[in-house]
């Protein structure tokens, strides 16, 4: 299989920007080390950082009134996994991919693998879709799914979940997520007890059909595509699945899915300590789910939430092991771009967090000096990590500037001309 | 042209309820009577009383996530001018109908007027569209419209609203609704002051455009399609361009397009005191631009915007003669029905703020009684004024419980035969 | 003792309304009737239903930036029994106050008990304050409390919950309230985790010296006072305390401590499911924890709250039993007003849920008809309840218009007189 | 008058650090001029910037439920001056002070302006006080000030205000800042169209009273002390006002004043555009009016709002001329470090926003590359400029490590000795 970004493209832009990564690598360098902190090991745990890409993602994404496609639209999950490639490729920090069943479903899955081991890819959690009606679907979800009131719905979509499982199982995943639209538009509308105790009683189905080493992550949201209430509506009731489901059962955070102004990395912190936290669905927000490029909007609470999990790590949380997985919404932008952007901003975020003075810090936490905890954190955010992240790909055959090897190497003018235009389906819902 | 709904339906349905509410009426007149008011008063204000609807409203709404399509979707503006005149027929609120341009552009104008005249309805303002891209247009939206960096898009969306003043000319339409969905999805990526600039720009080139008797509203919301900024982000803006345009402009509210927490009805009363309110699209919020129902989620907040129309009315406010219209996404209940109960919750708040003891009020809030003040405007929105709301339609011939009539007479299952079934389009934009 | 309001005020100010609310009452019993409901029954579970009031509560609130006070503010615990009692006997719904130590401690508890039983008072929760600094107290609450880093000011803080526990045992309280304001105001302030841990901790102490027929309510916030983290900030973090104490544990909802847009009878559904849900305290809010009084801003929710509680109470559900007390703060009305008709909200809120037709409104929502489920829920909202709660109050003694009767019998005058002038303290904090 | 710090520790502290701050500030330049950017020019705009710190500012805040004091708190306006002093002379960045008027009044202004030049530091804008009631004052402030029902209460805060102008003159000063907490907490309390109309009214009034080369600026909030409705909510009423007094007069800007999820970058540019931008009021918040440390939660929209500002003066906007000050309430920290720190964190914003590249940005936005436009803000954001804000200080004699030189002074042990302890006032407001 060729090459998906010539090698030589990679090179050429790499040589440009080598000297200089140098002097600031050095400098960089310099400064941690007068700050106690060994540059070669935060390297190193940056190189072995990886989070997974979903496989929609790199497809242009939409609001309920309008889609702007832009050129060379993946296909299919075969494309899809084209663009996956290029970018770990070039951002060496995405060695998985995400499948959504059933948009990605194919008759020989084995050409699936194939296809990925080809690229060096592997397969992360599956996601199962029934917040959607599908053609061919007996019973529609316009009323929920695992706690619609009709046992029949409820049914096929337990089962729609085990041929996920059943589908990842043959790929080679270990984790199924679970979202589902489920909730009301109107007060009364649905029994929100009853409606909850018929969600439990599905997803504990599907929980019996996990295999052994496998997880299973449910993921909660406040609201939409319902907007008066929601089955799973926040990490509480997420808790509560999770407990009731079983040791194989973890919580998932999705960032862009709470109310306004919560504090998201105390939610994270909650699920370690009770030992849930399955992991992350990252991208950013600044009003309701806008599934904006991570780190896009508040660098600083990214790097909170990864503050908190370097802790976690540190102090060697039980039950932690939490899968980190982007999951944005690309409307204006060329998705290969954001999704590579956005995994570096996820390991800037893991590096300031790696170079936290955590003594220093535990010792201002002791004596409730908050002024200097504060400036222990704020300290670690501000230094400019770029050079590790740049080094680290550039190590292992990647670029120091993806997005500029990227449009050098062309690769988006190349399958607009081998993939058709797509048409902005999914407007004129309003 | 055939009724939509069978009289006899109609005639029968009143007839078992019709005692009831004599009784009730009665009841009611008495203790308003002891309240002094006269509820032959209130009846005529109500009686009078319209509200317009959108034509989009009565097909089936979505979320990026799906749509879920119900039985009987309206093919075109011909379907849903019959819709739109079942609801008329039955609540007897929504005498005029909102079009929306290209979705409801037909060849022959006089076809719409005369489809119009037929079912007894008139057309309120027109609403043009730059937030999609339509088949064959030349330039994309992708970027915004009005204040798109490229003069010949912002041209294209000049014109497309000349087009609409154009149609709504022939039309006996009165009036310009423009909402945009330009802004942008990251920090940086416009240019804050320069797209206002240009959205002012060509709003004003179609300013120039309106009919001596037309008025522009123009809409604020705070954020989606647009995640990071909105280019008519709040009422803020909006009075800036309504000032900027001069004295047939007019700012628009939209009850979810605000921030949460905001006062709405406080908007409501700025913008009635600089003469600049321009109208309403009502509907109801939880989260977002949810465009729930009209009062199904916080009625009180609907009487209160009520409560701030009836004072202004009045006193006699300058400048103030605002639209009046229904703006909402059906998407789990059947459109029809959903509007015929949020035309009668419109007039219901209209008629508990008729009956408000203002004299009191202006009295208690002279001395600061702020608790008496408070039980005042309670003791309004407490009266439950369903008779006044029932005898009024019944006067002229529309059913005492809408909703209720409309099953009996078997419309839906009868547009469900008629027109084909739609399939769930919309959906996979995540 | 001197009965607080001269019976002939009352019953001169009830003559004046009698005839009126007899036909009111009529005229609602026939309409009630014609849906099926028993306007006896309701009114007699009204009777029955009492919430307790806060000591604090009558007097004067204010803001950081400056309290107010008004005339006649009472003193000490036995002048605020003498308010408490005033508005038990005109509104009749409130026969329990709740205690705050320190502020209400004495020397002599027999006195309490004798003056509250001179009013035929009881007592309900006791409330403990470590979020304040008290004269004498040897530790600073100043960075926590009961999750303080220094052991010994945690000691502090269990030592003064068990005191009020052997108060409330000593005045016959069954229920201790714990809401404590620790948290932090910087990202890294506080170990999140550990900071936690110390809670359960300290927590685990004061539920060992729980009485056996006991019950512990803890209270969670989102923010104020601390403002980046709390503790106990939402009902998930507040949910595990509870299940890590035991079953004498319960959480208390307060309906102003959520972030924007959480729905909060979902949680109240979640915590009946889970046997948790402790208690209320019932105000209003517009932005953050406002205190307002209740149902002021939106009644509509208020009645949702209560639509939850009938429904489970009728169900039959387990560990239900939830406590039921106001906590406003009374800033621009006099308190003795604002809490007798936030008493009466309460109820109205009871008797609108109690006329829900809950047979259909199962079967709309098993067929999931959304919009008949909604209008079941607002038909019952709509009914004007007032001549069951004023019929109700004048069944026994109390005054069919509490506030007018109030004003008649000029106790806020007379008390004025008596008591003297306080300052504006609290101002200055900004 | 003696140095608040001792020269010799300044010095010495500095030694320790200057070896390293020279490396880092080479190698920064390198890197800077590697991107195009002079780093001693960004120095010499970085050494111009000054924020006034407010008076209040150095004694310890609280919350209406308590408050817990540091030792040494400033018992006047010149133990106040003293800690102004301690700030300005470490950290350079503050030489202004803004005083409030009673809390700072004194008998003999002369005492006043003599200290504050013996410490170096001149006087900024004004601050009325017509939020509280204050000893021997006439009427209260209860139900509001310049917008209160009774004209003789308006009065007396006109009168107030013009008092503040004429010890403004007299000390120097050349603007008046006016925040009112006037507003109403139930629907109905005030109504809310007269009531912005008196208050109009009696600003103009207080706009007649300003001296010819002094500006006004009004400050607006979504809520508190006002929990229903504030008289100058948001920006939208805020320009109204400016618009109304005339061309002295223009929008305050506090970054804690607004709605949750509001876009402010976006306010500052619309206020910039229409010429009314006055000033701001510094300091971070994640759920309301805060008031905590500047950048200490959200630093990337600190600096989002001085690329606005950066940008007007770049561009040369017409009547742009804002006023910087902090405003923060220090709760937990010693309010010194709290207000050198916040200090630097504008000034570091302030440098960001400088090295921005704004002919790339330009491109990028022109053609809609929104990813790139993102990543050039980003990248300015990204860089570590401390070494500039070090180096800057340090030239002009203050301190490399400010925090660490005020400690090692030891200045809060001497003024914990000098100065009595205080009081938790302020606490018991629920």
């Amino acid at each position: 299989m060729a090459e998906p970004i010539d090698p030589a493209v990679v090179e050429a832009e790499n040589e440009k920007r080598a000297k200089a990564l140098e002097a600031d690598y050095e400098a960089l360098g310099a400064h941690l080390d007068r700050r106690g902190v060994d540059i070669e090991a935060v390297r190193a745990k940056v190189a072995a950082y990886g989070v997974a890409v979903p496989s929609w993602g790199v497809g242009t994404g939409g609001t309920r009134f309008a889609r702007f496609p832009g050129s060379g639209e993946p296909r299919n999950i075969f494309d899809k996994l084209d663009d996956c490639a290029v970018i770990h490729r070039l951002a060496r920090a995405t060695p998985r991919v995400s499948l959504h069943i059933p948009w990605d479903k194919v008759a020989d899955l084995s050409e699936l693998t194939e296809r990925a081991a080809a690229h060096g890819l592997g397969f992360d959690a599956m996601n199962s879709n029934t917040f959607q009606d599908h053609p061919g679907q007996e019973r529609s979800y316009k009323f929920g799914s695992l706690s619609h009131t009709d046992p029949a719905t409820r049914r096929q979509a337990i089962d729609h979940n085990l041929e996920c499982i059943e589908i990842g199982q043959a790929l080679g995943s270990k984790a199924l997520t679970v979202w589902v639209g489920d909730g009301s538009n109107f007060p009364g509308q649905s029994h929100m007890t009853r409606a909850f105790e018929r969600y439990l009683e599905s997803m504990k189905a599907v929980y019996a059909a996990l295999p052994e080493d496998w997880r299973v992550f449910t993921e909660h949201k406040i609201f939409e595509p319902a907007f008066y209430s929601t089955v799973v509506q926040d990490w509480g009731t997420n808790y509560l699945i999770a407990q009731e489901l079983g040791p194989k059962a973890f919580c998932l955070v999705d960032l862009g899915h709470h109310a306004p102004t919560v504090n998201i990395e105390m939610i994270v912190a909650r699920l370690v300590q009770f030992g849930k936290l399955g992991g992350f669905h990252f991208n950013d927000s600044k009003y309701g789910d806008d599934d904006l490029d991570t780190g896009a909007i508040d660098p600083y609470r990214l790097f909170l939430v990864f503050n908190e999990l370097v802790d976690a790590g540190e102090r060697g949380a039980a039950n932690f092991d939490p899968a980190h997985m982007l999951d944005q919404s690309h409307n204006v932008t060329d998705p290969i771009e954001s999704l590579m952007t956005s995994a570096m901003e996820v390991q800037r975020a893991y590096a300031q967090a790696l170079i936290v003075d955590r003594t220093a810090l535990s010792g201002y936490q002791e004596d409730n000096d908050a002024l200097m905890a504060s400036e222990t954190l704020k300290t670690a955010f501000r230094t400019d990590v770029e050079p590790i992240l740049a080094k680290a790909r550039l190590d292992v055959g990647g670029a120091i500037a993806p997005v500029a090897t990227y449009r050098a190497a062309g690769y988006r003018a190349k399958v607009g001309r081998e993939r058709p235009e797509t048409s902005g389906t999914g407007g004129g819902i309003i």
